[in-house]
């Protein structure tokens, strides 16, 4: 059976990733996944294990590259990146931000320069952002530094000669809370009516990676769910 | 005779920073400097030469301790950060993303977590900024995404709980073009009526430390020049 076309999903074996190599696999997409584990469910996994930001580019990208030959990608869904909090003034103020940078803003560099070789004209980039980092965020700087980078790197990519093929678009994503296992489990006692379903995301993207209720390019997305019913909110 | 006051300026060696030193010292201020390049004006110079965040901050840390015993500081001014150029598929990409986070971000980490120990009760903090990442910058990507970061940076730090002293103050300093040494020799056919002099920049900073003139705290002041005078926006 012939492949309806091929996606990337970066920080596949996450919970919001793995729920995105599962829906486009059954839509009879080849999956490639970018992440630290391995995702089985995809056809290709390119496993991050660099400490620098070159050295996770060279691994993934020769990888995709031998992999492709030449194909191009339909999307590239990068969904990493973790959450640290802490002020100015607490001890692991270096360290987050530090971390924060290297998961959200590598992963998204990463993404972006794989894009402008691979993705095909018209295809669709989405990175990580955060719906707080649109303004400040006091009680987690390094988060809210990485997040704003991405989503000012959004605006870049949707810009005249960014690098992107012709026609494609980039979107940030920008969740409030997730309906993940974690969240369930560390924050159970939250109202979850107004957590976002991961499978609302995962169909917004195949919705599209087909063409279909595209945003504006170089949109943030916030995702604001109420009762269990989502809403965008383009920025 | 007395001091007047004590600040700080990181990036003290550079054109900016190093019109700040004079500046400060000619109105009678102990003045600390930051660099990788010692300033022979200042009072105290701390060289950083370490290649992480937080050997950065060890060496920075410790020697301005020393030296100030428990004194408080009037004022930091981050002015560091240097300027790339190239979009998402240029071959410089990644290392320019790499070099302008460390060249601005780190250096306004530095400062921030600097501040929240040295910066007196109602104390001035200033980040280096820039005009265009208040929108996209498809031509200088890694650029866009360090400055964007210093101006959520900033928005944080005016938070509540942000770990700043009590009524302190951070702005982000966003110019257009500097009348430097440097943008005379690699622009020199560009019009130069439009750039921001370096000491209306020092004396808004003598200014701001005085408690005169100064903007809403967390301001990103953009500074407008045209026909040799500087007007301030403030976003």
């Amino acid at each position: 059976m012939a492949t309806q076309g091929r996606v990337l999903v970066y920080g596949g074996k996450g919970a919001l990733g793995s729920t995105c190599v599962s829906h486009f696999k059954s839509k009879n997409f080849w999956v490639g996944s970018i992440d630290r584990i391995s995702n089985d469910d995809a056809h290709l996994n390119m496993i991050v294990s660099g400490s620098t930001l070159q050295e996770q580019d060279e691994e993934i990208s020769k990888k995709l590259a031998d992999s492709l030959q030449g194909e191009k990608l339909d999307a590239i869904f990068c969904v990493a990146g973790g959450w640290a909090g802490g002020n100015a003034k607490s001890k692991e103020f270096l360290k987050s931000a530090d971390d924060m940078w290297k998961q959200s803003v590598w992963s998204s560099v990463i993404a972006s320069n794989l894009a402008t070789k691979h993705l095909k004209e018209g295809g669709v980039l989405t990175l990580p952002g955060a719906a707080p980092a649109t303004d400040g965020t006091p009680g987690m700087i390094g988060y809210g530094m990485a997040k704003a980078a991405v989503h000012q790197l959004t605006k870049s990519l949707a810009g005249k000669n960014s690098g992107l093929p012709a026609n494609a678009v980039a979107f940030a994503t920008l969740p409030i809370t997730l309906d993940t296992p974690n969240n369930r489990k560390w924050m159970s006692t939250a109202d979850q009516t107004t957590w976002t379903p991961m499978d609302f995301i995962s169909e917004m993207f195949y919705k599209w990676c087909q063409g279909d209720e595209r945003p504006a390019n170089g949109s943030l997305v916030k995702m604001v769910t109420k009762d269990g019913k989502t809403d965008l909110v383009l920025l």
